[in-house]
C-alpha cells in the first residue's frame, strides 16, 4: 500500500510556514507500514488543487490532505474533492449541530460562513474533529482513498489518531513497516564519529544508518524495514549493541530525550542537589535545567555572575584573581563551581566563563574558549573547550558541555578525555 | 514567469527531516516576482524523480531541486535530469581539480566517490558551490529552466544568492512582486486582536492581513503584491500606520526582531543596566538577555532564586514573608525585585515568582499563576498574571510580559492596563 501527502495553502508556497504536517504523517504512515511515495504542495488555488489530486489519486492508493476545510471562500478542498471524485456536496444538518454546541459552550457566537463546512462530498464517511469546528472526510476516489484533514496541527494530529489509524490498519494487512530509533551522542565530533562507526555504516543495510550533527551533539539513527515493530526493534537492539561498544560513554540518550532531562532523573534517584554560576552562558544552564518538570526536587540556586561586579559580590571571587588571571580563566571557574556548591549547600556545582563573542576574543582568549567546572564535596575540576560557531551555537555547546559532566559525575565517568 | 520546487531526499518522504529549503526558496522568488505554482518532495528513487521532474518541467517555467548531489549512488539528480532532458553526462575535469584543491586546504584525503560529482548533464550551466564540494547546474528542458542545488542549506542559500538570483533575474523582467512585513505584537490576545482589527482585516485586500499567534505573542503580516518593492513598501507602510494606530504600543518590533534585542538597544540607549530575580523562570529572562551579543554593557547580573532558600539567602527575603504570603506572592515578588536591583546595583531589576506546573498548583494559586516585578530608583511595581498552557510555555510567556514590562519603563508608557 502507498501514500501521498498533498499539503494546500498559498501561505506554504509564499514560504510563510513551513509544512510540518506532511512530516508528521509520513512518520505515523511508515509506523503503520504505509510507504509514502510522494509530498505534493499547492496553494489555495482550484485548478491546481484539482491537478494535484488527480495526479495523487491516480497513482497513490491513500491520498491525504491538508488544509482549505476552513469556514472562508478560500477554503477549496470540499468542492475539489467532490470534482475530482465526482460526487455532489451534501448539507450535513448534525455536522451544523454539533459547531452550535461547540460555539455555545465556549460562548461565542456561531458565525454564519461556518455553514460552509456542513458540505460534504456524497459518499464521503465523515471524520469528527474532537478539538475543532471542521470535520474532514474519506473519499473513494477510483482505487484511492481520498482522505481530507484541517491544515490546524492539533486537529490534524487528533483526527489522524481516532480515525484515520483504524480506517488505515484495516485497510489491508502491511507487508512491512518502517521503524527508527535515534541514539543521541554528546562530546564527540561528527568526523571522529564516522571514522569510529565507518565500517558498520558502511555494511549494515538493515537497519541502515543516518549520522546528523547539531550544536548538542550528533544523533545516529538507525532505521529497520521489517514485517513488524517486534522485528524492528530486534534489529535495531541488535546494532545499537554495536554502536553503544563502539561509543562508549557518549551516548546520553535515546530519540527525542534530553540531557536536562536525563541529568535530572540521574540526580532525582541519587538525592543529588545541584546550583549553578554561569558567566557566558547568561543562565541558559539553568534555564534547561528548570524547563523540566519536577525540577525543583534537585536545582537549588542559579547565580548568573555576568559581570566582574558580580562575580566577586554575589561568588566571592577575589577581584585579584580576577585582575591577575582574568575573568575567563581556569583559575575562576573553579573559584566560581567551588563557591556556588559551598554557598548553596548543593552536592554539585557546575560552572562557565568564557567568550561567546562574536566580539570580545583575543590571540590568547580566542571566540569560543569556554572554561567549565564542576564542584563536589571532594574536589572541584576544571575543563576547557574551544567551541565553534556563533555566539548562540557556543553558549548552547558549552550548556551541553556542562551538563555532560554532570552526567558523567553522576555515573562515576571519567570527566576527562 | 512561474516556478517550482522540487526537494529530493527519502529522509523527507519518512518524515525524518523537514524541508525548509523549499520554503526559503519560495520567499527569494516571491520577492523577485516569481510565482511559484507547486512544491513536491519525492525519495531517491529515480522512476519517482524522473516522473517529478517531467511534470515540473511540463508546467513550470523554472523548476528548482534540491538534494540528491551528494557522491552516493543513492545521488541520483545528476542522473535523472540528464535524462529528462535527453542528454548524456559529461565529466568535468575542472570540476575534480577544484574538488581536490578543497580537500587538500582542509587537510583530508579526496575520497574517489567524489568524482561522481563531477558528471554534468551536456549543455548545462555549471552553478560553481562555493561553501562544499557538489557544483549545481542549470539545464534547459523543453521550455523549463531546470536547476539543481544541494540539499544542504548553507550550500543551497549560497549557490542560490551568487548564481541564480542573477539567472533569474536576467530571464523576464518580473510583472509583479510579494512582499511582506511583519509587526510583532505581545501583551493582547488572538481573539482581542482580531477584533481590534475585524474591519481592516475585512476590507484590505492588498496588502492581505495574516495573524499568527505564538507563546511571545501575536504577529500580524501585511502581505502586498505590487510591480516593485517600492510600491510594495508603501502600500505596507500606509496599512501599517494604521495597524500601528489601532495597536496602540504593543508592536514591539518587526519581522525576526526579538524582543530582548530591542530592549537590549534601549538599554544600551538610555545608559540603564539591568539585574534580574527568577524563580519560575529558572534564568530563561537572564538567558534570552545575553543571548543577545553586547548585552554585557547593561546587563549586570541574575539571580535564579529557585528555592526558597535560595530566595532568602541570596536575595534577603525575609523567611517569615515567605511563610506567610507564600513564594508565589506579590510581596515576595516585590522584594525580589526591589533587592536584586539594590543589591546589584543595577539601575532597574525584573523579578518573577509563579507556578510553572505541571504539579504544584492549587485552588488559590493554580498552575500559569505568575507574579512579575519591575523595580527602578523610584519605586517597585509587580503585576500579576494567569499565563495558560504547558510549562515550557507558562516560562516563555512570563519571560516576554517580563521584557515587555521592561521595554514600556524604558519608553515610558503605563506598565498597568
Amino acid at each position: 500500500m502507498n501514500a501521498e501527502i498533498v499539503a494546500i495553502g498559498t501561505e506554504l508556497l509564499l514560504g510563510q510556514n513551513v509544512d510540518t504536517n506532511s512530516s508528521w504523517i509520513a512518520r505515523q504512515l511508515a509506523l503503520l507500514g504505509v510507504d509514502v511515495y510522494a509530498f505534493q504542495q499547492v496553494g489555495d488555488n482550484e485548478k491546481r488543487m484539482e491537478e494535484a489530486l488527480k495526479l495523487a489519486c491516480g497513482r497513490s492508493q491513500v491520498v491525504i490532505t491538508t488544509g482549505g476545510l476552513g469556514p472562508t471562500v478560500d477554503d477549496l478542498t470540499r468542492k475539489v474533492a467532490a470534482k475530482v471524485g465526482q460526487k455532489t456536496l451534501v448539507y450535513y444538518e448534525h455536522i451544523v449541530k454539533e459547531m452550535e454546541a461547540r460555539f455555545f459552550r465556549s460562548g461565542r457566537p456561531f458565525p454564519k460562513s461556518n455553514l460552509n463546512q456542513a458540505f460534504i462530498p456524497q459518499t464521503a464517511t465523515i471524520v469528527s474533529n474532537p478539538v475543532g469546528t471542521a470535520p474532514g472526510f474519506i473519499l473513494k476516489v477510483g482505487k484511492s482513498h481520498l482522505i481530507c484533514l484541517p491544515g490546524v496541527p492539533r486537529e490534524m494530529k487528533a483526527m489522524f489518531e481516532a480515525t484515520v489509524k483504524p480506517f488505515l490498519k484495516g485497510l489491508e494487512p502491511a507487508t512491512g513497516i518502517i521503524k527508527s530509533r535515534v541514539y543521541r551522542t554528546t562530546g564527540i565530533s561528527e568526523s571522529r564519529l564516522n571514522e569510529v562507526i565507518a565500517d558498520i555504516f558502511e555494511s549494515s543495510t538493515n537497519p541502515t544508518i543516518g549520522v546528523l550533527a547539531h550544536p548538542e551533539g550528533v544523533d545516529v539513527r538507525l532505521t529497520a524495514k521489517t514485517a513488524t515493530e517486534e522485528e524492528a526493534d530486534k534489529l535495531i537492539d541488535e546494532l545499537g549493541k554495536i554502536l553503544i561498544t563502539r561509543l562508549p560513554n557518549t551516548i546520553y540518550g535515546l530519540n527525542e530525550e534530553e540531557l536536562e532531562s536525563i541529568v535530572g532523573q540521574m540526580l532525582t534517584t541519587r538525592h543529588m542537589t545541584l546550583a549553578t554560576a554561569e558567566s557566558c552562558t547568561g543562565g541558559l544552564i539553568s534555564s534547561r535545567i528548570t524547563k523540566v518538570p519536577g525540577s525543583s526536587n534537585y536545582f537549588l540556586r542559579g547565580y548568573v555572575v555576568y559581570s566582574n561586579e558580580g562575580k566577586s559580590d554575589m561568588l566571592k571571587v577575589d577581584p585579584k584573581l580576577i585582575e591577575k588571571k582574568g575573568a575567563v580563566s581556569a583559575e575562576v571557574c573553579k573559584a566560581l563551581a567551588e563557591n556556588a556548591r559551598t554557598q548553596s549547600g548543593a552536592s554539585v556545582a557546575l560552572s562557565t566563563t568564557g567568550v561567546a563573542g562574536p566580539s570580545g576574543g583575543s590571540a590568547e582568549k580566542p571566540v569560543g574558549l569556554v572554561y567549565i567546572g564542576l564542584s563536589d564535596e571532594s574536589s572541584t575540576q576544571t575543563f576547557k573547550f574551544l567551541f565553534t560557531g556563533e555566539r548562540e551555537v557556543v553558549q548552547m555547546k558549552a550548556s551541553q558541555a556542562a551538563l555532560e559532566l554532570l552526567r558523567r559525575h553522576c555515573l562515576g565517568l571519567p570527566l576527562g578525555d
